[in-house]
Parts: structure tokens; sequence; C-alpha cells
């Protein structure tokens, strides 16, 4: 074994095995940086649609000496598809795309792979759609890829997938897989389950119940249209990660539930939302919590015709005003939106005043 | 009794109980359309900053033929302020702005208060600040309010009610008590307390595991910075309606919880994520669900430097395509961030050619 190719040499050649949503971008996006992809899926027709697109071409009968395997199949299966490769090319690197780690490792290790030439991967690129289709070269730009490389890893492969990676125009951090599942289940699956929880409670409600609705259960549902049958796998697989927070959740509702249901709740109700706005300042960035805490926010309304929104961002625009940040608030039975321009505090006065010249209706 | 004055006659007299961030909100918006308003609130300060800030003039030693008082105290405290200023001024039209409904008339009812001349109303126009240095005369402006009059609510008054109401430039809505307070449960009481459940689970967690946090997390408790004391109040009153929709949403918890611990539970999860599908396609208007189903994305990357937002819009509005909407995407471990911008399909490829021409990343 004379260690793995890196990105930096020549062309890699590499084999994508599933090929929905994620796998196909990434063979889109490896196509597009000059290497060889191949291509492979139960799914004969998803081959057929991501091959048609330009990811790769369909996996030939011979045998190919692949420097790297990226495995893009449903967490539960990963483990299975990744021992093969591992088997099937004793020389190849193999990474994965799965959004659950340690299951995957230790199914791995009982199966007694060769984990020296595996780094497990997770671009986090989450959509609400799926399969080949909505695929795309540019999906991870912008994106954090997590890796997990295990205590076996050979350094060359962990750099490898690490370029690979890069080379998407993904932000790559290393992670171990214990604390990658951790934080997962904390920061995605438990607030998936949250989001469909409150979502499933709207399925059989009447339509004037839930024409008052705002923005506030607008945002608090809007990853609920996720996949069903995919979120299963995942949640399923992180099921120990995913368990705990939800416990833990459920210890609080049942406090809530309790102070509802008897007399002189409040203080327990308060408690929980003194501790949410606790939570909700922990978001790292210059957005955590949902309103910027250095930016101030400048409402304006924006009538319902053809071009407003973009008349309004050039008005803000032609002044030479930096928006920050943008978030439009839609309200249920008018015609007009919101627009929340966040901008630094020392240009609010001058923006407010430029819209107002426009005959905008700036709202506070 | 001649019956109530009308907007459309004269200024009014109004006078705000509970000089908060709603009722100094009245307070402006009626000032600005020429009533006469005074101010009275159990914390002198309060008043006095609404005083400073022009939202009226605080209540004076001698008796005052009010055509309206506005109560605008929290909802536990609301039945109580209603039937005292429905007694001491016996020809004045009475409402508030409590944002739960039926055990305030309740409770008016068990107090013989004179219901002829009380129409309930809820300017949905929450926030996550408040008190009166938040207020704004604009702050209704584009927002539902909601009137919920009794049988026994006088004609004429509803009518001086909702004029004052679409005067602030709300739109007006009237509907029956029980079902507004049916409604807000599940569309605000429920997801406000479902935010800051999810919410509180970041509170104790460390930063590396808050650190991999994504959009979904982001947008879930975004209301979680709400008013702790504010919203106990609320949730307490509404305690009845709260616990029903929360008793339901248990009960799919323990399911879930149920189905994690076990094994095999695929099944029971994707029911639940399929359930949140069904439910967030409830939500009415052209961005139900989150994605507006009748345009395309547009996502394109932002640099993080001055201007680049707004740079953006220019490019896309100086090229005639009218943006229907926009969202903001922030990713953690990257300067950038992505600007999903929603046009209408036929103007897809033009945008795309445009932005493509002008440099722009576009994503997809």
């Amino acid at each position: 074994m004379n260690g793995p190719a890196t990105t930096g040499d020549q062309p890699l050649r590499i084999l994508v095995v599933g090929t929905g949503l994620i796998g196909t971008s990434v063979g889109l996006a490896a196509t597009a940086r000059g290497h060889q992809v191949w291509l492979s899926d139960r799914d004969r027709e998803h081959v057929r649609e991501a091959e048609a697109i330009g990811a790769g071409r369909r996996l030939p009968e011979e045998w190919i000496p692949f420097d790297l395997v990226v495995v893009a199949v449903p967490p539960s299966a990963a483990a299975g598809v990744i021992a093969e490769a591992l088997r099937a090319y004793p020389d190849t690197t193999v990474t994965d795309v799965s959004s659950v780690k340690a299951p995957v490792i230790a199914e791995l290790a009982r199966r007694r792979a060769d984990l020296r030439r595996f780094v497990g991967g997770h671009p986090m690129a989450g959509r609400e759609t799926s399969g080949p289709g909505a695929a795309n070269a540019e999906l991870f730009h912008g994106r954090t890829w997590l890796l997990t490389p295990t205590r076996e890893a050979e350094p060359d492969r962990v750099e490898l997938v690490a370029q690979l990676a890069a080379s998407t125009g993904a932000a790559v951090r290393e992670m171990p897989a214990q604390l990658h599942d951790r934080a997962v289940a904390l920061t995605s699956h438990a607030p998936q389950v949250v989001s469909s929880l409150m979502a499933a409670r709207l399925a059989d409600a009447d339509s004037q119940t839930v024409a008052v609705a705002g923005q506030g259960l607008r945002d608090v549902v809007r990853i609920a249209g996720s996949d069903p049958d995919l979120w299963a796998d995942i949640l399923c697989t992180n099921a120990q990660e995913v368990a705990a927070v939800l416990h833990a959740l459920r210890h609080d509702l049942d406090g809530i539930v309790g102070a509802l249901d008897g007399a002189n709740g409040e203080a327990t109700v308060a408690r929980l939302i003194a501790a949410g706005n606790r939570g909700s300042e922990m978001l790292p960035g210059k957005h955590g919590g949902g309103v910027a805490p250095d930016y101030v926010d400048v409402p304006v309304e924006v009538p319902d015709a053809p071009g407003e929104l973009g008349r309004l961002f050039l008005a803000a625009g032609r002044h030479g005003v930096n928006l920050e940040d943008v978030r439009i608030e839609h309200t249920d039975g008018r015609l007009t939106a919101i627009a929340h321009l966040y901008v630094l505090p020392e240009v609010e006065s001058s923006l407010r005043e430029a819209l107002a010249a426009g005959a905008w209706l700036v709202l506070q």
C-alpha cells in the first residue's frame, strides 16, 4: 500500500454508492472539479437519473481501483455498505455522509472492518427535498461538513476526505463521533421531532382555527415538511442520543402540563420560558436567538404589488446602507408583508429618513 | 344613553389603562389619528415614559366622560380592570387587548358587569420586546386585530372598536371568544411552549455542542426569547385550551420516545413526521409550510462584506425580477450566508443568468 492519492496530485477515481440527493450532489461536485466519478445504487432509475445530469457514469462490470468510495445511503444501511466497500477495494479510502456516526463505527468494529481506511463524514446540507432530481454541484457550498475520524484512521486518508469536502466549498471541521451524535441529536434531530410534533397538531385542525397563525408558528414548523422515511431512519439510528434529549424535554413538558392542569402554575411556566430565554442565547453567531443583538430592526411595510420587495432593497441600497440581515413576515388577512431590515445602529436613522422620503411606511 | 360616539364624528376621548408595549402603542396610534388620549397604569414610571413619548397625558383627578376605555393589562388582571371601568364610566364602551378572551368574559359575567358595553379585542402584534419604550404608533399596521364581541354587545359599540382598530392599519376580524381561545392555543400558545421546551434543552449544553446548530434549530427557537412573566400569565389564563393541545402533543411524544427506546420504531416515527407534513401544509397563504409552493428558490451565496446583501438585491432588481420572498440562511463556521430568493418559475432562468453574469455564486 502506497498510501492514498490526494486531490492535489491528479484526478481521483471516486465511487459514489447511493445516488439520492447527497450522493448525486457529491458526484456533481467531484465531476465539476475534474475527478472521475462512478455511480451505484440499488435503484437503477436513480443511477440513470444521476448519470443523465452529469454526476458520473454507472459502475461497469470490471473491477476499478478507486481512490475513494463515498457511501451515501440512509444511516441504518451505512455500516453494511461501508464494510462491503472496504472489503471489495482493499487499498481504497472509504467515507460516508450519514448524519449519525458512532453506531455506524460500532457496527463496523463488530464486523471487523478495516477502520484504518474509513473516515466518517457528515455534510450538513439538509433540505426539505430529496432524490437525485434535487441534487446540485453547489449543495455543500457554505455548509459545514463534519468529519469524525476514529483513532485508527490513517492521517493521509483523513486529509484526502477533508480535501474532497473542502473542494466542494464546505467548511470542514473534525469532531469525535460520540460528540457529533450528541450534538446533532440536540441541534438537529430533537428540533425535527419538536417541529413535527407541533405541526402534527395542525393536521386535524379546521381552517378557521389555523387562519390566525402568525410568523411564530410558521418558524416553529418550517422544517416539519421533511421526508418521513429518511428521518425515521436517522432518528432511530441515533435513538439513544435523541431519546436522552426527548426524555428531558418530556420532563419539562410534564411540568408545564401539570402547572396548567392545576392552580397557581404561573411560577412553573415562567421558569420554563426563562430557561428557553437562556437556551436561545446559547446559539452561536451574530444571529443567535433569532434577533441579532448587535443590529437594529427597521420594519417596513411592503405592498403586494410586482417588484415592491426589490424596489425596497433598491431604495436601501441606493442610500449606501448595508443590510446585515433581512426577514420577511407574512400576516394572514393582509396582502402586505413586513420586511425587517437589520442594520448597524449608526445607520438606522439615515435609513429611516431615506425610506420615509421614498414614501415607504417604516413601522417603528 | 345616546349610543357611542364614532371615529367618523369627532376626536374621541380615550382612556388607556395599562401603559406597556400594547397600551402605549394604542395611545400613540390614537393620538396620531387626532384622538384625545389619557393614560393610567399602576406603575407611575410607565405612565411617565408613555406620556414622554407622546402616547397621551396622565389621568387627572376629575372625572372625564370617556367615549372608549382600552384595557391593556395582562390577561389574568383584565376582567377586574374591565369591570371597574364599566362601573366607573356608565356610558362608555370598554375594550381590551388580552390574548385570552373566554375566561375574561366568564369572569365579567360572574361579576355581573354590563356586557352590552364590552367588546373584547386582541391585536396580534406580539414582539420579543416589552414595556412602553418599545411602543410605536405603527405597531398594529399590517397585523390582524381580532374582535370577540358577545351576543350582549351593542352593534354600535362593536363598530366603534372596529373603527379604532382599523384606523391603526390593522386587519379587523370577528370571531367567537371560545373559538379565538382555541385557535390561539393551537397557533400561538402551544408553539410558544414547544419553542421554549426546545430552547430550554440548549441552556445547559456546552458551546461545542451548540456550535453545529443550523437554520432549522434557529427557526424552531426564534420565539423562545419571549417575556417569562407575561407568557406565564397568558398560558395560565388560557390553561384549559393550551393543556388540551399539549396533552395530545405529549401523547405523540410518548409514542416517539417509546419507539426510540424500543426496537423497530421506524414506522411509528415515520407516521409522526408524515402527520407533521400534513399539518404544515394546513398553514394558510402562499408561504404555508415554510417554502412557497408556487415559487422557485434561487439560493445565492452572499460574502460577509459591507453592502453585499444590498448589492445582490440591487442586481436582482436591475434586471426587473420581482422577488416574491427572501430568506437568509446562516451557517456556523462560514462567514458567508445563503440568500434564498423566491421568484415565479418563469423568471428563474433569467434571474440565474443575470446573477451569474454579475459574478454571483448561484447555488442550485
